[in-house]
């Protein structure tokens, strides 16, 4: 049996493959769970801390509703950013008093690597629900989980990422996962202000993985088994008419996707603005919100490991 | 074995007399759960999402003391109107998303028909919590509820509706889930500021219902089985002066219901501004209190029917 | 079997010494339930009503902590204050409403006495969380258990409090509560701006305690038994050049307690400031987190006598 080997979930980075492959099956059976509408107490009882210095509904309420769905409890503090307490208490003395109350503890603070100093001073498992500009793991493994779900597979992939590739953190995450299989290539398509950052583009030379950058999305369609796109964010933009010439131009209708593999999977971390076209939801490789199920599978997981690692038990419903 | 033949609750008029007659026959057994303090897995772990656009303490608080005597959980949203995504994201993108982490979803939302439009855009069990200037249908069934146990029938019945008739939603519908009894007659008083609207009244001249408009409480108030009173807001005046003066005059007193019936059912949606004098409070036949403890019942009833429509269990607590 | 003589939680002055006995036994109870991740349904279904009109993060959640841990659930109103209705619907009518959807309330409120009047005008226990300037009754009672704990003794003690002596209403209740033993002696050290009030010095000495007033943390130290430190509030000073001289020159640090007692008990109900230098954390005798620990065990404690008054039930978990 797969003993989780991390007392919190930080970085994309600490995962191996063979870590992946065995949280998979985990997230499978959680998935099963939901669909068979069995009731499970796994995490009776268990209480999970959300703590939101950052305001992010969805975030908050898919790890909120994997608890309840374990049979766990959970506190919110969705406004702490406005709390008096957070101006002057040290970001220790409150994760340790708060781990008090808890049992994990999920933290969205806009500080880097704030997430990491909050695990190092308490007892309890953390999980980063983001820190600033740095980490998103849980979002990065759901998209790595449905790529394996759509495409059957991880290795001989070619993953095309679209858009937003300097702000948009989860495209870094997915390249830091997604590496750690065999033969991926990537494609980034995106304007010039907005490209893929260096440190990325480093890691991928370092590694020896292949990567082409490119900005227009017929030209290489034809080759992608995944295309991931990403929101277009009009306050990225520092000149805006950049932005009106650009937010139609790289819309993804049915037109630009006639050139694509009839099996491409297509992503979007949503919530879209209007990078993906509607009527693309009605196809059947239209995997955005099968995506958005994923979140909740693979966040009971993750709690499960983390909340059961001393005291493994067997998937059981009563 | 009665089976509840909708997938959402968005309006009164969807109802029938039997669908009441049954409605009621569960909310009576909610009520002795709640009352014999028996402890209910009804909706164990089912997940309940309340999504308030507009702020509603009273309403949404009991939704979720109701899914929690049954055993259920809840997710919450009371701000999402100050959400950034609220502001670009579709209420169709964001309502399939948020179907996903829940099994019903509880929605106030200020726009005509918002309710049914989430509803027809996700696959789970939506409960319109009040759609703007249109419907708040499980307000009506608790109205109605009530009537049954304090007067013991439905039928041959003559109620007297008070004060803010324009504005006062509940009372539409009232009126909207009455007529489908035998023999009601009803009585509106109000100023002519804040008179029935002329939809209702289109409504039961073309039902061939009996009703009377008048404007002062004595003269009516012998005939009357059931007196619903409203609040009457300061904001809802063009003239204040006309507030003024009548606030006072429409004060229901100890002295007022001198004439009338021993048995006629004082109701109040709750909360109150003066409108009810608190006096009349001692009365056995003041049953606003008992009112506001039928919205737990009711809500019970019909999140339990909403979410074991196809695989209905007995009622058990264990 | 101790059957919990009241129906709510008021002031400390309700207790008396084989109250606090009693009390202290069944929380001992509670942190072995806590300890040993045994699953509890003590208060299974059990529906906690929070209401806080001033906002209090951490008191609102090791309640509410305290509640899951024990099986129950929560409604929250972490923002009455804000909300519409709190402005002109009065305390009782609002009270009698609320308590329709819980088993208990939880009140913060800044009018003092406001929690009494709201539990004269319910069926349902009230606890205290604060009203206004008067008593905080649940911090003093998980005050008295820490020394309990970290003393092994009630009696014969000399407890020292630090600092804001005029607004820190949790060392007013520590006096009123300690009285209750044997052989108390007190040390009050406190700028002359933040000394104690006259009347609990007028308690003090209307029940024959012996207590002294001093400005000097060294002078005394060696004799206490424990050591109450409380928050120096920037705020509270009219004169803000008496705050700068001050918050240095009272600052906890090894130094200061190398001529305490060995085993001196330093508490603090934090979060702190600065008033206690980080070295001291480590000191075996730094109670303060452990304190932080008791407010669940003795709030779960305290939940479970309101709740269990009719109707005792046997520890048992399953």
């Amino acid at each position: 049996m797969y003993k989780f080997p991390y007392k919190d979930i930080i970085s994309t980075k600490q995962f191996t493959r063979n870590d992946l492959e065995n949280i998979f099956s985990i997230v499978k059976e959680m998935e099963e769970i939901v669909k068979s509408a069995k009731v499970s107490r796994l995490l009776e009882w268990k209480i999970m801390w959300s703590l939101f210095y950052e305001p992010s509904t969805r975030t908050r309420l898919s790890f909120e509703s994997a608890m309840h769905k374990l049979g766990g409890d959970v506190l919110t503090v969705s406004d702490w950013s406005t709390s008096s307490l957070s101006k002057w208490e040290s970001l220790e003395d409150n994760a340790k008093i708060n781990s008090i109350y808890c049992d994990i503890l999920t933290i969205r603070h806009p500080e880097v690597w704030s997430a990491e100093k909050t695990a190092k001073s308490v007892s309890k498992p953390v999980i980063n629900a983001w820190d600033g500009a740095n980490q998103h793991p849980t979002q990065s493994l759901l998209d790595v989980y449905t790529i394996l779900k759509e495409n059957k597979r991880l290795d001989n992939l070619h993953i095309a990422i679209v858009w937003d590739l300097k702000y948009g953190r989860t495209t870094h995450s997915l390249v830091y996962l997604m590496w750690l299989f065999e033969n991926i290539t990537f494609t980034f398509i995106s304007p010039e202000e907005l490209k893929m950052p260096e440190k990325v583009i480093s890691f991928l030379d370092e590694k020896n993985i292949k990567y082409s950058k490119i900005n227009d999305y017929k030209q290489w369609i034809k080759d992608a088994d995944v295309l991931y796109v990403t929101r277009l964010q009009k306050e990225r933009f520092t000149d805006l008419s950049e932005y009106e010439r650009l937010k139609n131009d790289f819309i993804l209708t049915l037109d630009v996707l006639k050139n694509a593999k009839k099996d491409i999977t297509i992503m979007h971390p949503l919530p879209r603005v209007n990078e993906v076209s509607h009527d693309v939801d009605k196809l059947p490789n239209a995997a955005f919100f099968r995506q958005a199920e994923n979140w909740l599978y693979v966040r009971m997981a993750l709690l499960y490991l983390l909340l059961n690692q001393s005291e493994w038990k067997e998937f059981s419903s009563d």
